[in-house]
């Protein structure tokens, strides 16, 4: 069964928001074996909404519209849908009397922009509905047509409530729809292609997605099937040989994060970890404390940005920042060792590199990185060199640093330099 | 002149991105006066893709694609637009060498996939290319046709630098559209249209816009009119009105961030900034890092999750620690003198709290964050309960952090508690 989404706004088209709106509906209606076969989005414009309403008559056997249920002026889904499906507008008194509760209890004073939201299409029943502005239903054609408001907390309420449900219900066996997501970091999105291209050819109705999602890589398997044991036993099946192909770069099979992978491992192996940050300013230790709970196995961190804090905090050797540089394998290992010993945590972790635009040579150009790594049986360090711009250099050698963490917890050789 | 944006891709359809490069494109077209009219996403299906480019030819006076010019096998714009175009795919001979030559310098080995990305309809023109997917453009009925690369960093590349002034140059006599952004923070949106709803009325032609944007508000205003120098007159009279109604809230007028406004600040007064950071892990320092140029003026700083680094590394009294607590002004107030102490800077900021969602109590629910400001004339601290869950905590507390130097430079009062 497939259907479409529709969002209406000025706000969509004219770039000033982006439309999560349809991303959550999209989500929740795959996720739930349904397939979303396009998305439309247009201004407050009664022509182009009409259209594309008109349009999803002739594709789906379901649309989902959000926005344009509020009572300024530039609200008038109501009318659209009405005019698009050539039904009169007609007052619903369910639904005047929802809001004028909702106002009384608000202490808000009735006015017609409010009294308006209680038009709705001929035929249409009100959604069970949260807070003032509510959403409608209608059947044309065969077709559903779902009107939900556009503020985000109302939508996803009706959606998960009352829209799914419903959607459903109207299937005799619902089909079994699985997906599994699998993380990547360290390979290319082509490489990946490539070492992968036997394996989709022999998976049968499985299908693959790649997903670049800098600096990750995502890999999607799904399945559509009639029942839940076969459609799992074939995802299984595929999941094996993916991480027989490329299982040292996949972080994370599902949805966890990188520093939530870090940090589950930490809590499981009973080890504590500190940080040196010079290039990254801060970014490792905000990421580990994205993580609720981190505080049980993350110590702390420096942001060693001068050299200065480098020797006077991180007991840095002078001679090696003279010698070696800031950016240097030596200093890496001394940034480890010293933030481990001053923290006192298992491991201590450090970067230092020239994330641009300006501080790059020839011998170190932008985006060289060194990272070090300290542990009871001693100190390892390597260069890495990231492309792009400051923030994704930035953000790369935070995900290579953490990546670290998880190979030393999960006994994996380190990643040579890429 | 209006036009519309196709974006092609599964994981739009299926909810696992956001539609970001729509987002991004809709607001650069309005931005530079150009009418978005519709954005439509489809998965990677030749037929509805097929169809969503035969409607924009109704439509449309140029039409944006983005995504689907990869080299794994769900990549198929060129193909789709080929044949929806009824033209043929032909190899370029061009693209071919740019994708050889950057194949060879990242030491890659040329394979099917990436030469498939070398074959465009016949007709195309490549677009100036960076990195090895490149984009191409083409005419059909006098529309224009611009296929961008799906990767955010290429397409805008592709999109600032290629297709707007190409666009902008089929104007006789461009329309001048002129927005202002204004961004503001300490304050909410329900009172900022309170405050603003006279100057609303009395602004004539001039829209506004409200635009939430966690934890920042952002206003707004934009006129179109026929000659510049009246169109930027009557914006300028207006920006005036709203700085003088709630100009202290406003940290940015344009699209600084407010690390860059907080660097450009300690910059032109020479001074230093260093942070010692809990609750927010290393966000505030990773914020400053963010801004090229930041190690002119920010030291470092020390991310003191623990009691033991906050006592070892900020010299905090264990005495302050065991009577008021780690979350505390006393607390806040030692750590932002041994910051700044620590780091010689000629400020030290820092931030103590509860993030959550544990290790909240009667008395200082989760939330509770203190912010310490210490300079040459002493030290400052005060109390903030900031809602939500924890990344929204460390979130608003780097904000009110970064706002209370902004402020201090700025020679303004500092906010009272929110």
């Amino acid at each position: 069964m497939h259907g479409e989404i529709i969002t209406i706004g000025n706000e969509l088209t004219s770039g000033r928001t982006p439309d999560l709106n349809a991303h959550y509906v999209a989500g929740k209606l795959t996720a739930s074996g349904l397939n979303v076969i396009r998305i439309t989005s247009v201004g407050d414009d009664e022509s182009m909404a009409a259209e594309a309403l008109k349009r999803a008559l002739a594709s789906s056997r379901f649309v989902i519209i959000t926005g344009g249920l509020g009572s300024t002026e530039d609200d008038m889904t109501s009318k659209i849908v009405a005019t698009a499906l050539d039904r009169p507008l007609c007052l619903d008194h369910g639904m005047l009397r929802k809001i004028r509760n909702y106002v009384a209890a608000h202490g808000i004073e009735m006015t017609p922009p409010l009294e308006k939201m209680a038009f709705m299409p001929e035929g249409a029943t009100m959604i069970h509905p949260k807070g003032a502005v509510c959403g409608f239903s209608l059947i044309e054609r065969d077709i559903r047509f779902y009107c939900l408001p556009g503020v985000p907390e109302e939508m996803r309420h009706v959606l998960d409530a009352f829209v799914l449900p419903e959607l459903l219900s109207l299937y005799e066996s619902p089909p079994v729809m699985r997906q599994r997501l699998l993380k990547l970091y360290g390979v290319d999105e082509s490489q990946i292609a490539e070492i992968l291209s036997e394996l989709m050819r022999t998976s049968g109705e499985v299908a693959f997605g790649f997903y670049p999602h800098f600096p990750e890589n995502h890999i999607t398997i799904s399945l559509r099937g009639d029942d839940a044991p076969s459609v799992t036993a074939a995802l299984d099946k595929v999941e094996q040989d993916i991480m027989a192909l490329v299982g040292p770069y996949v972080f994370a099979t599902g949805d966890q994060e990188m520093e939530e992978v870090v940090g589950r491992l930490l809590r499981h192996h009973k080890k504590t970890l500190s940080v040196a940050e010079s290039c990254t300013g801060g970014l490792i230790g905000h990421r580990l404390t994205d993580v609720a709970g981190s505080s049980d196995y993350f110590q702390g961190g420096v942001v060693s940005y001068s050299n200065q804090s480098k020797t006077d905090i991180l007991h840095v050797n002078w001679k090696t920042l003279e010698r070696h540089g800031a950016v240097s394998s030596q200093t890496a290992e001394e940034m480890a060792r010293g933030i481990r010993k001053q923290m006192k945590s298992d491991l201590g972790l450090a970067v230092t590199g020239i994330a641009g635009p300006e501080g790059g040579t020839r011998e170190k150009p932008v985006g060289t990185v060194y990272i070090g790594l300290d542990a009871f049986d001693g100190t390892v360090s390597r260069r890495y060199r990231f492309r792009g711009r400051r923030k994704q250099v930035k953000l790369n050698t935070s995900m290579m640093a953490l990546d670290w963490v998880r190979r030393r917890l999960n006994g994996d050789p380190l990643l040579p330099g890429i």
